[in-house]
């Protein structure tokens, strides 16, 4: 079934106003026809099977799915040159990324325009439609590092990839993991300058490593949230957890 | 250090007889000059730190760099529409795949030109030399669905991804691995039909989950390939196997 998310006050009872994109989605885009029926996401969790109407849809039943991760999980991504980032947004929400906090690092200091991120925040909202989620992530504004470090002070469970030196894998630190919630930070192509590692660390942080290779600033953050993702359903279905 | 592969024939004793595209990436592109050092890998394994001479490179010393999985990984892949596969070689070349069989299964018939084949096999190519390794991935001609599953029958270890269903976790299904190599599948948008998951099954493969989320063919190749790299390195280091 199609989905689409909407945004609260457009609903009433059990009623959903659609917005004139949504009918154009709907309507030209799905094809989709009066009497249809198609999934509605609040974009926070809950979703619904609507049937729909005209320029409405009729809330039929609440919908018990879950595809979301069983805890909160922040993604500190320092801003890569070019469109890498479209990229990073799509598979991190796909992967199943709570917040995302783009970051601008000694060595990438392009500060994005506004109209940057409202292109990613609807790459997040359209990725989180395909990939089944009932949650859109949230794509806050971006920050200098130190204010990221800040920013995620309260999290016990933080780890900065690293590329270089010889850090624990961050599948065997996921091992120890405790909390509710999961902070993981990476770099921009060329990795983290010392002195960001050395306040990271200083802030809290475990350094850990992505394997080997050098990855690109593009596929390390679902190098990462690959395997957070695979530790915490993996564990979660299993007897042994 | 700057990286280039040669072949085989281009090595006589300790000497390297430098192409003329290596020239013009040597001298042109990375701005090297003469007496500047790099490394030279043979795609199989070997790296040498050289010396660059007018049309040819010494070689100084055999280096001893490892970041190579400790075991063969065969990506079988459904080929995707679109210019998807050039990112899934990029990416998966980066996360150490040994050797990639493209696929062309029930629901995606297109036969690549021998171009694309060239082209892809470019890019594993810088991707080895971006991403530090010894090996440059084999790529092989497409093949059918049948006939990956018979290339691949000699493997114990073979894995089928499927997006519906409940089997279980790919992270969960590896901790019970033995030998000394793996396949993985993936199936293309739409995931694998019925029949093909039937006959993977009747082959000897284990289907096994990336996750609650639908993941697209651009992602679920790195996902998989993240987990697989990360048990056989996160393992092979700790002091626990």
């Amino acid at each position: 079934m199609q989905r689409f998310v909407i945004s609260p006050q457009q609903k009433r009872a059990e009623q959903i106003q659609l917005t004139r994109e949504q009918q154009h989605y709907l309507y030209r885009v799905l094809r989709l026809q009066r009497g249809d029926r198609a999934i509605a996401l609040d974009g926070e969790g809950t979703a619904w099977i609507v049937q729909l109407q005209e320029d409405s849809a009729v809330i039929i039943e609440l919908l018990n799915v879950q595809t979301e991760l069983p805890i909160s999980v922040t993604l500190i991504a320092a801003l890569p040159k070019g469109n890498i980032f479209d990229e990073v947004v799509r598979s991190a929400t796909e992967l199943g990324v709570t917040t995302i906090l783009p970051t601008l690092s000694d060595r990438a200091l392009l500060k994005p325009s506004p109209q940057k991120l409202e292109r990613w925040r609807r790459i997040a909202k359209e990725a989180a439609e395909q990939s089944e989620r009932q949650i859109v992530p949230t794509l806050l504004d971006p920050v200098s590092f130190n204010d990221a470090l800040h920013l995620t002070a309260e999290t016990r469970d933080r780890y900065l990839c690293v590329a270089r030196g010889n850090p624990q894998h961050l599948l065997a630190s996921l091992q120890n993991f405790t909390s509710h919630s999961l902070v993981i930070a990476i770099g921009p192509e060329g990795g983290w300058t010392s002195l960001e590692v050395d306040r990271a660390i200083a802030s809290g942080f475990q350094t850990v490593s992505l394997g080997k290779r050098v990855l690109r600033a593009a596929t390390a953050p679902l190098a990462a949230l690959s395997l957070i993702a695979a530790v915490l359903e993996s564990y979660s279905n299993s007897q042994e957890y």
